[in-house]
């Protein structure tokens, strides 16, 4: 077999690059280790940003979001029963879509049904080789039988976990990670938002996020131990915890009910640089994970996929590797701007094991500043909305 | 010996609150541990916000000051050989004013000579007595012989190992601390400064810091371990190293010469809460330090006695007090923002032993949103020259 882009990955990052490249006329396999079902029972995050929204249009996938989406222009930041509201679309004339990943993905697996676009499901022993060359190929294995794709460029979209980013040799790779000492638990519940934009909850028991999905559906979350386990948390036990750690005007009228979905995800924060070796190019959590306290996982990808995209149809249209060349470049400023600002969401609004007095105090006089300066606020809002790309 | 209000420090603050409570015809005596040479010779801050520069204008001691201070509208924040400016006066209307506190100093010991003002030198064993009665009295030795001092109301200005906070009891004290790994070693040379503004730098090698109190007095600081000693370090050493933290353009025009001063002093936040015991009341480094890289210590002293100085005219003409009961509140509101101002460039632009890669990533991720973004270059800007009291 032979494709022009073979793109590892079937999670929203690769098909959004594979969406946008047959729209331009280029030829793309995906491959996906699991199966549709399973990427479509991720839960994942819900908040997007233009400039994802933006190439969901691109891509002509962004139709059913266009429709059922929400438009958020704010959002509450407490901490106790202290609140305040930073307002984005005053701040940088540009609000934030709310769109679960979750519908997005399953929106680009029917367009690229559509679009009669091949993606090899549950491939096993993926192996990227010779990417430094004009010529890479990836092998892998379908239903017990190896297979070859012969391409043009490699995209990893395969994740945290996935072969792409361990291809590059240790040599040439450089790693940075922080491990955060707490992890998120969240439930989805099928019951009313507590507010309809989202509430950053900063307390003296840890950090709570009330968020949500549609009317009726609401995604919350809390600060946890790392050696929780979702089991430890019963439906009663989760909204009781929640109640504490939000401002008791929202608390009191919370409307719970069954959760639907359960469980505990760490929070760590890491870059892989370069983010292209030769003819492979990383994207998204291949390359590199933020907390999800700014809402700025899928974000970064998209902001990856964008400058990626650019590039690929540069060189193969246009016979000019401008693009590609400076792929890593360009992708890794804008993604350590969002690495910093989630890092500082993070270090603002959660509780650390090792905080003393005059750590806390720090906290406490930095949501103070916040909530008090127009210009700290305005900062916020344009992290929080996307960085130009 | 009876007053009105009675003094213990003479310090900037102390002579500060002073001339001012002279000012409206309120009685005070000033206790000073030291000489007045001594205290002369201590080489503090030289950068003064606005509202400091009001309150000596108001204490009637801005004649030298107004006549040989320099106006500062901007900073220079360095990063390796990378540089920007931040314009304080584009940002808030409102520049900062060069001025040494030592000169400073010296004008507010002149003008309470002028205004046959009393302060007692060289007192020893202060003791501060039922602050919490109504008629508190302050008793010391003089030359050997022990002395009382019946008062009103008691100013604690004496700095951070004075006894005016150790007088408010563990059971109602409450301090919170944070302890740098890392000392500032400065030097001052008769020597023309490198830049006419202020340079902030981070460097791979540490921080640096040029500074000026005139057209040929500079003031220069690197980031030094805590366990050096001056001695450690010859001029030699000092400009080498200096030279080796700046950006190449200012490091290749750099003046050196012999130093006519070389210390070293340790980084420290620290508050006290509450400020006000009774009728005691903590001013300055007696309730609050910050590491200087923000240059809040003499303009936080300076709030300081601002409120202080409104409660007591309040509380003594106007029998009213509301000022002097709300000092504490007031006071520590406006101490924590300069508090987290100056943690936070401490923490912006010095090197930590416990960093790990990612940590210095973001560092420099936040100097480039900062060089970057408007609204962050103006929140900075706001805090330097000053929150609103």
């Amino acid at each position: 077999m032979r494709t022009q882009v073979l793109i590892i990955g079937g999670g929203p990052s690769g098909l959004l690059l594979a969406q946008l490249l047959d729209r331009k006329g280029i030829d793309t396999i995906v491959l996906e280790r699991k199966t549709r079902s399973y990427v479509l029972g991720r839960i994942r995050a819900g908040i997007l940003e233009q400039g994802m929204v933006k190439l969901m249009r691109k891509a002509g996938v962004s139709e059913r979001m266009d429709r059922e989406s929400y438009v958020h222009d704010g959002t509450v930041i407490a901490c106790g029963d202290e609140q305040f509201r930073i307002d984005f679309t005053k701040h940088t004339g540009t609000p934030v879509v709310v769109y679960g990943q979750t519908e997005l993905t399953r929106d680009l697996y029917d367009a690229r049904e559509a679009a009669d676009g091949e993606i090899i499901y549950e491939v096993e022993h993926v192996e990227i080789n010779d990417a430094k060359s004009d010529r890479p190929y990836v092998t892998f294995q379908k239903d017990g039988i190896a297979q070859r794709i012969d391409c043009d460029y490699v995209a990893g979209c395969d994740g945290f976990h996935g072969v792409s980013r361990q291809t590059i040799p240790l040599t040439v790779r450089k790693e940075y990670e922080k491990v955060y000492p707490f992890g998120w638990l969240g439930i989805l519940s099928e019951t009313p938002p507590v507010h309809h934009e989202l509430i950053y909850s900063s307390s003296e028991r840890g950090f709570a996020l009330c968020s949500m999905r549609n009317d009726n559906l609401s995604r919350y979350y809390i600060q946890c131990s790392l050696s929780d386990r979702p089991d430890d948390w019963s439906d009663q036990l989760f909204w009781d915890e929640l109640k504490r750690r939000i401002p008791s005007d929202y608390a009191d009228k919370l409307v719970t009910g069954p959760s639907i979905e359960k469980s505990i995800a760490p929070l760590r924060s890491f870059v892989t640089e370069p983010m292209r070796w030769g003819r492979l190019f990383l994207c998204g959590d291949a390359a590199h994970i933020v907390p999800p306290t700014g809402a700025k996982g899928l974000n970064t990808a998209a902001s990856d996929i964008h400058y990626l995209y650019h590039g690929l149809v540069q060189a193969i249209h246009d016979n000019n590797n401008e693009g590609i060349d400076r792929y890593s470049e360009r992708a890794l400023a804008r993604v350590w701007k969002a690495e910093r600002f989630s890092w500082w969401m993070t270090s603002l609004l959660h509780r650390f094991p090792e905080q003393n007095a005059f750590d806390l105090k720090m906290q406490s006089a930095e949501l103070a500043f916040l909530q008090s300066n127009n210009e700290a606020q305005s900062a916020l809002a344009q992290n929080y909305v996307g960085l130009p790309y």
